[in-house]
């Protein structure tokens, strides 16, 4: 590095932090797909210290320089100065950005990215502003599994995942609005795509990060306690460690738009086998009917899990604006979404929530791991575009 | 015309009728969109004879030679004898389609046309033969208003409309389907975009062509009887006197899949003045609430409505898969035709219906009259190609 | 046709006649392709009357309103009264176009449109006006032989050629352009594609429409005197009874740009057999070496004439801009026309000349007869297009 | 990293080695874009131990699994041991390919990597097999200059050029084939884009990669001599250290087209104020006459240039099909390049080469830096794939 870089603290530096984050240390943690950081720095160099960990996958990361992708890559374990821009002309102003591929990973309690400090050459000007923010909740579609990778790849590896090339980011450069992604893969709204009644987005949404905090969460259930003097910080996820498991301020950022595409993995859950809990022994199912069509009860379950979740996703967000997509993987459970939609707006009197449907993936349009690929995301975040350009 | 043409009379030609059309004449009326004749011929030259008539809304018609159109014109009053085909070789066997561009004229008892005979220097074979067959029960998106004409052309033109560019014609050519439309500008499943409860797809459904019967079925109201001595036979439109408005046999032709893409007028009516009818002098309306939203007891009656309308359908067509489709203008009704189409289910138990919800155009797929264009069809045809290939 | 159509004369109504055709009859002459007359019309209705003829290639004519296509249809033999425009608001000013889509057929003398007047219920407004003026000169290319029809049609019949989907066209509405085509399918620039010396394009340039009046040339040869006691006139082609065979008036519409796309045919001419003139008993061929490879000769040939075809359009045009075009149907000449363009810029001193090269059809962009298919035009506009924003 | 990973050295490993590479060390260098490695491995994970090194231009590089490209960033000066895969299935075979993004940097002697040996914890396959050879000779454009950056992007940085999105490698993806790239931004066939005569790339092309090896060839001169005791070893280019100055053996892999995209920057001599040789002080310029053309002289020298150029390529490479390209940037040079084509082939007599001009870029396919961007090379590649599909 050279002689003539300055260290700045991330307290001292002009910043946007993309992602919900408790920005309460002296470091940014990057917890969850999208999570980020954003500068505009005049001067010719911008360094980052960075330390990264993780048990079985490892995080991915990205750089976005004027908005363009220039660089993605994997962290390996350990501290890191990362080089995240040289070259340009010192009296050049560039807006940087450093952001977190890989979802929060809730079955990897060590998986994370904490951002240290900057070093540049230069100074630091006001980070850009957006126009709009947008909420988007998911399950693997928003964390954009299959978006990298080759068709062929059916692993379920880090690096298949992104948040560069899902539809949240492309409407967000569209429409220059700051996105963030609660989304988990293989999750659902009642269920599991394998029948798992405790992978939920629902439970997570009212934490600052809680898909980051599996691990402390799964011994003590629901949000972490400030101060819980059972719990043994050794044994801490990570993203605990970095208050992810703590209750998030919804009035800290108020979105426009939520987006909510779930339900794809509650849908597979009649084609699994019974899922049984390890620590309660029980056992769990969706259950189809004789001539092959899904039980009513069941549905009935996913019907109350969405009603739930949409009233709690409005107790917190009062004023914006809801809509729940399905379709990118099928079309099965959209009578049944819509139903729940319709339950809700009765039950509440609550009009300003409204479903949109979205282009199955087809033979042009997959990605890795039988999931949407970039070209799937695209036509999405135009469909969305268009539908926001009506709302907005 | 040259010498070595020999007539045929319809009634000695081996041919595809296309759409609901009544074969006991001895001629071919083709009085609806997609309404039209196919053969394969081994000749150097086809001419056909036919007669046309309108009073507003002039018919028009177009050519396809191997599958591609090559010719669109409109047809004016009076006796025709058209070239279809010319300048090939002689031993050359080529399929040649004429059929209508235009709709049923619901509004213009006189549009017409007829097709008495063909003529050739060469022989008939056997034609084309389908795999599938699909049924497009719609308004003025099925009857591919907006497909041709410029952008800022405003008026209601028979040139703005067509079969030719519809998504129902794409399909057909895709996956090599013999595809039939019934479809209405304007109309919808309970009411009309101007609140006219009389123009409504339902109740001409069971006819041959009943959307071709409008001028005596006004007057009379129901289905056509065999013979009425009351009705004025020179009172009668064009379609009545080609049998459009009697009862149609469903079991003649059997659709595999129905789509029906109906609700953008019903919708339409909650924005326009209400409707008075002129017969009754009755009033009609669809309401607001006091916030902008739809009144309840009005989605209510557009449910019913589309719930009847299912149960129809389905009567007439015990083994077709239904779809409903809607969004091509908008997405306001979705949930309301959802919950029409989860309404259906419970009540019926029928689990072979579905619903699918289709992008909006927007700036680049937009036509003429501020309806899909071209581009919006094409892009349509491709997501129901693709759900066909799941579901056939 | 209704009561209130009023008629009118050619003389009495402004218009934009497009084309070379010599104006100085009381009719507008249709003989070559985009020739055609384009009128704005405020009133409800616009008729012409016209009369067709033909003995092998029947005209075929498009309608473009408000620039774009709607209707597109062979013309019979004999008196047409044509409605081109029917249904809109009479306040409303409607931009109709009508043009031949067919282009002048060398080898019918009788291939004939004449426009004799137009009706209207309304009043004719100033025609459009255009911002540029570009000339096209070709082979069948530019005849868009293959425009449509299917990829399966390979007899060369009227329907498969066309102006409304090349790219004169697309170019022309792209640039607001005013584009004139001279093409002849088969022909090139030192022989045809058959080794015919009599089928080149440099023989007609000077002539209004010379491939229109083939019949008495081919008899006379050179330009159609405008009083030769020998020529009889019942012989006469119907292009040279309109004119065309007589000299153009360079000066009465000066392009900006003239495109040259010649030198596919005379390719092909190294692969065909020897061509016998029937009038002389002479038999041309263009040969290869021992290896494959063009006789060095016969390229030098070549290159001659389109030199000296370069020196006959720039003596017309000394203001224009020349481009040669070549390469949608293979590349095998490039070299060979670079070298003529070069000893044509070394031998004139002139630098306005310049050399262009398009893309090849693949397999998604072929069309009818092996010739480029719409999609191929499409990108050779693009491309185009592009160029001309850099010259113009 | 894992206990169960096992080392193997290069020597030891199954391999495609792409890219002219010196493979007497027990190592390799990576020393220009589209150098890589590339192997079949059965197992969870690959590692790499790898060097890198630079002065001003720091060396990206991409990984790509399965053919598709899912990392992509700059190494660092020193040792890393990089993770190229985790997280597949031990049983899964998986193709893994490391490459360089970055040209062979001529002003930069210390930009290098090395790899020195790859870990796994499972057996190295048989590497892929390719049905063809290309190469591909070039400037900026072959370097992928601005195929990766915003367009508002106009320094000249690493991370603005890519070997993964140029049309060579989109190439060598369509048609299977191994691809090699010898280019250098800013260098032409008879001058550099600043009238520097001694950046051209033909006196490079018979050295193993001699644009990295600038340095040395600076003072010295001509090609690297195996021992020359006069050299300082310690002032040598990371390039010649590692056998890139030395004479390249051209039978060790022969391409069966060969690709020569050069003349746009010596087009841009005449558009820059005149270079003065810093070791020499003489002065260098190419001229334009009054009229604004290019001076008939200064053309003769880069046709001289040219033909020179394709007298080297062919007395090394007596089969291979060679194609010239020209035009993503402009096509002022055409008719100059076609010339030297015609020349040299008049002179050889030499009918195995051509001429291929390629669409300038447009508002829609530019990238940063004002050059080709990814949709550009997109395009570029679709008609290069057409093209070989016509020769191979």
């Amino acid at each position: 590095m050279a002689d003539n870089l300055k260290y700045y603290k991330i307290k001292d530096i002009p910043m946007n932090i993309h992602g919900r984050i408790d920005t309460s240390y002296d470091l940014i943690p990057l917890l969850s797909n999208g999570h980020g950081i954003e500068v505009s720095v005049q001067g010719s160099q911008l360094w980052a210290d960075v330390e990264a960990n993780h048990e079985n996958f490892e995080p991915w990361v990205a750089i976005e320089i004027n908005g363009e992708l220039i660089s993605r890559f994997m962290l390996d374990k350990g501290s890191h100065r990362l080089c995240l821009l040289r070259g340009v002309s010192p009296e050049q102003t560039t807006r940087v950005k450093l952001y977190r591929e890989l979802q929060a990973m809730s079955e990897d309690p060590k998986t994370c990215i904490t951002i240290k400090g900057l070093w540049t050459d230069g100074d630091f000007r006001e980070p850009p502003s957006y126009d709009h923010r947008f909420e988007f909740i998911g399950d693997s579609i928003c964390s954009g599994e299959g978006t990298y990778g080759a068709r062929t790849d059916m692993d379920w590896t880090a690096y298949c995942m992104s948040y560069s090339r899902t539809y949240a980011n492309l409407i967000g450069k569209e429409l220059n609005a700051e996105c963030r992604v609660i989304s988990q893969g293989g999750w659902g709204v009642f269920s599991g795509w394998n029948n798992n009644r405790r992978h939920v987005i629902p439970d997570y949404y009212e934490h600052i990060c809680g898909l980051a905090s599996g691990y402390a969460l799964s011994t003590k259930g629901g949000m972490l306690p400030a101060d819980d003097p059972d719990i043994d910080v050794a044994k801490m996820s990570t993203g605990d460690r970095y208050g992810a498991g703590r209750a998030y301020d919804f009035g800290s950022w108020v979105p426009e738009v939520i987006f909510i595409n779930l339900g794809t993995n509650d849908r597979e859950g009649f084609n699994q086998p019974p899922f049984t809990d390890p620590d309660t022994g029980k056992t769990y199912s969706l259950r189809t009917d004789p001539d092959g069509s899904f039980c009513r009860e069941d549905i009935e379950l996913i019907i109350n899990a969405a009603v739930g979740f949409l009233k709690k996703v409005r107790k917190n967000n009062p004023a914006s604006h809801i809509v729940w997509l399905y379709g990118m993987l099928g079309y099965d459970l959209n009578l049944t979404l819509a139903e729940a939609l319709n339950r809700y707006r009765t039950e509440s009197g609550d009009g300003n929530v409204a479903y949109l449907e979205l282009p199955s993936v087809n033979d042009r349009t997959i990605g890795a791991r039988s999931h949407p690929g970039y070209e799937s995301h695209r036509i999405v975040a135009g469909i969305l575009t268009d539908y926001l350009k009506t709302v907005l």
